[in-house]
């Protein structure tokens, strides 16, 4: 069976990608704000042409059965999915690729690679669906490691166990969330949590990131699904009991997740399941402006309605996306449910959204398949094709890049202003002419949003990782300033680390390093991230 | 200002309890189940007539502006309000009286406290509303402290700062419940969280425990309310960033969340609030038994209709409480808005009840102060009393407490009932004679409940605590055996510390004595709660 393989530089597999029309779109929007360049295709980067260095360590036997230094595995598994790991591909440079790269297939050979890794001095870089934003699976663990091997989990990627009853199954951490679905459909279950990545993104990662999905509130992060863990690490198994609460001191699984693989590799987890939606709702409400949009999805976000969707989108993220002019903001409002109709739900909503100025089309919010075709059908397509444009607009020296925070209603307005201020300036300073700042909300809580900004810029030639770096520099700065988080649901990885570091407080930093030297006592775990890498003291 | 003194042998303040009338009927049901004994008031313990070891220490003069060793206050901080806490008053055993008890006023009072504590080798064990059922506050520290102080943070008590618009507060730790919402009430806010203990807990203390309140779903421990923590340690101040949301890294605030005073002292808290329900319906729904009852409430609770109340009591329980003849199970079930009218929302419920076999009376279940005079006004008179009962059953040799847990639905009726029979054979050991084990549910979850379980038994005199343990150890035995946890909101202090040692993933364990040895080298912190006490390899 001919298995499809993935694209080394960039999103999804080999053959996947913008059609004509959308590369079109894309390129006539780049075109608009940038008169003066061109964009065009440009022909992919070959593997062989990559500069590929020599592995520092043979594959060891008792690894033999399940490892793999072959070029294209080495490819694969040296970048996340981030704009610096695209230039870098585009670029040809491989310099901190893995040694080699283990296809763990059981807990067994996790525990044996982490055991032959502590003895051999060599960094584990756990790596689920690679699709990394922040630096989180680049093994770039400097020169005090023999080597780095990068450790590969999609092999484990069953679902061991369904409990309907319960609504919850027992899953492998390698499974990709496609996987995941189509294995649960015939429980008529669904774990209903997709990140922008969900194609690629796998159980375990997105538990070890504390990824953001679907819903819009209430369970925004993958945490409000985990029910119980099954971690390695180099001291043993980590396993929690399966339990709907618990108030047995601090949770375990609390403490793992959002580790990142710097303290143990999640191989396995009891997921809460929900009913597949029958029942939905869906409308696109305009806004004047984003911040009378905000005062809505607080309204609605307060009013203890748990809508699926009330992403707020600025103007130019709605134009981009398919709704409107750009002169107008956007809340994609949805409700779903599998139990029962959702009509009060969404009629509350509404009438919380026309008391701050929001209008609507109010047919179509009656529609119960609006889910489709309605608002909810627009951004959902606009969402997923999203991560195909970068091989694109990289080659073109578009620098493209998103970052995402939290912060409360209270501060919403000045953190808004000054975060797209400094970015738009850092721009500036970067490029030598002006970029473009928009603004969505990806998800909202009681007490604050978390907006999600896009940037846009024209880099140059040979100069677009140190003006991106540039950009990064001054937005992460900002957020901190601000009293925001250096992330929302990206993760921390490599790239995050010193603002990270400014934002957790010191006993904190102590605590999980301390902890890691427990469990992880050689600090072999995907070093430099969550814990600094005390061999760099970075 | 003459200020309410805590009662040193009972629940609440001096002068409070239980009626003529609610005496009588307390005792006419015991009389019912044990003809052959008699029941009467007897007379208080008093204070002068307590067995209080002399101090090991003497207050140091950098504590003595907020530090006290009059006895009467190392009465009061020497227990909590568990069984085996009534039972050594009630005999005048304070052996393990703190040496002093230490009022702070401040973070600087704290820290001073601390520091001093490290230096001197002295246990400090945090005390804020001493309502412990699970030793947590007793200082049983063993022999290798020159001493043990309690540290109190009740006068550590106000309300810092108000967000209307994002509906948080930052709160001080030493806070009670009532002051806390009489300090809220002017902003038309509520933290709406009442565990049992309301009226003495404070807002550190139930943070530190995980406590579990008035939400029977969604919100059901404190920990989703909690925004930022700030917490002094030996090691220093960990202050974590307001924020609705985060994924960078694992959550600071989850870690100090359940740590019961081990780990640092939690000093101030920003809370996620409500605006205060104006929308109300409740109604009782009967059911033939609890298992019945059991499925209407897994139904409910995954329908997404989060009721603040689904509460369901067996024959037993209900009968105890007001409700019925005893042969039937009640659901108490409630919702409540502070935006919206919960019609849709309890006649979706109701029909889920219907479909599972439920009756109610259809008049109630229409009427909107239905909280008050109907079945959950009902319920939570008998809940709020309930304490008060304990200095009355001790001195009559009753045997009383109750234990609480978790489980998912697919185990939940064998778990029930092998947790039933393991409690009921252990009262018949210990005792001598059949006792009562009932059981209701204070929490539900989609997927699983938080049964919590009451026992009676006739004991000995003299013997009381033995017998108790041989009850409590086979308890929760049967709870370990069948995949509970040792407890779902009752934290562990130091009675559930052999079995939370079970429960707990031995590397978490492993990386928790090593946080804790980061952020309190002494180890002076509430030895023995949360980390085994390493002095006493216990």
């Amino acid at each position: 069976m001919a298995e499809k393989r993935l694209k080394f530089h960039g999103w999804g597999y080999e053959g996947e990608g913008f059609d004509e029309t959308e590369t079109k779109a894309l390129f006539g929007r780049l075109a608009e704000r940038y008169p003066a360049a061109s964009f065009a295709r440009k022909p992919p980067p070959k593997p062989e042409d990559m500069r590929l260095p020599k592995p520092k360590l043979a594959v060891p036997a008792k690894l033999a059965r399940f490892a793999s230094d072959a070029a294209f595995d080495r490819l694969t598994h040296t970048y996340g999915k981030s704009y610096p790991d695209a230039v870098r591909t585009f670029a040809g440079d491989f310099a901190n690729a893995p040694d080699f790269v283990v296809f763990a297939e059981s807990d067994r050979d996790v525990a044996e690679t982490l055991d032959w890794a502590t003895g051999a001095n060599v960094a584990v870089i756990p790596f689920g669906g690679g699709s990394s934003v922040v630096g989180g699976v680049e093994p770039a663990v400097g020169g005090s490691f023999a080597g780095a091997v990068s450790l590969d989990l999609t092999r484990m990627d069953r679902i061991v166990e369904v409990d309907r009853t319960g609504r919850a199954a027992r899953i492998q951490g390698g499974i990709r969330v496609p996987a995941l679905e189509a294995g649960l459909k015939p429980h008529k279950l669904t774990l209903r949590h997709f990140p922008q990545s969900f194609e690629m993104a796998t159980l375990g990662g997105m538990i070890a990131t504390r990824s953001g999905g679907h819903f819009a509130t209430l369970y925004t992060h993958i945490d409000e699904f985990v029910e119980s863990l099954r971690c390695v690490t180099p001291a043993g198994v980590m396993e929690s009991r399966r339990l709907p609460g618990s108030g047995a001191g601090p949770s375990p699984d609390r403490f793992l997740m959002g580790s990142e693989g710097a303290l143990g590799i999640i191989t396995e987890a009891w997921m809460r399941l929900q009913d597949r939606p029958v029942h939905r709702a869906s409308v696109a409400v305009l806004f004047a402006d984003i911040y009378r949009g905000a005062e809505a999805v607080r309204a609605v976000s307060q009013a203890g309605l748990y809508p699926a969707n009330v992403r707020l989108l600025d103007g130019n993220e709605a134009a981009a996306n398919g709704f409107g002019d750009g002169r107008r903001a956007v809340m994609v409002l949805a409700f779903e449910s599998g139990d029962h109709p959702v009509g009060p739900w969404m009629d509350r909503a509404l009438e919380l959204c026309r008391d701050h100025g929001g209008s609507y089309d109010a047919t179509a919010a009656k529609k119960p398949d609006g889910h489709l075709e309605g608002a909810a059908g627009t951004w959902r397509t606009a969402f997923i094709r999203m991560p195909y444009a970068r091989e694109l607009v990289v080659p073109n020296n578009v620098i493209d890049d998103t970052f995402e925070t939290a912060i409360t209603w209270d501060r919403f307005r000045t953190f808004h202003d000054r975060v797209k201020a400094a970015t738009e300036q850092a721009i500036q300073e970067a490029t030598g002419q002006p970029g473009l700042v928009t603004c969505r909300f990806t998800h909202s809580y009681p007490d604050g949003p978390a907006p999600y900004f896009t940037f846009l810029g024209l880099g140059t030639p040979g100069k677009l990782l140190e003006q991106w770096q540039h950009i990064k520099n001054k937005a992460s700065d900002a957020l901190m300033q601000e009293g925001g988080t250096i992330t929302h649901h990206h993760a921390v990885g490599r790239d995050h680390m010193p603002w990270y570091r400014r934002q957790r407080p010191e006993p904190f930093g102590l605590a999980l390093a301390a902890a890691k030297k427990a469990l992880d006592p050689a600090g072999i775990l995907n070093p430099g991230v969550i814990v600094a890498n005390q061999r760099e003291r970075n």
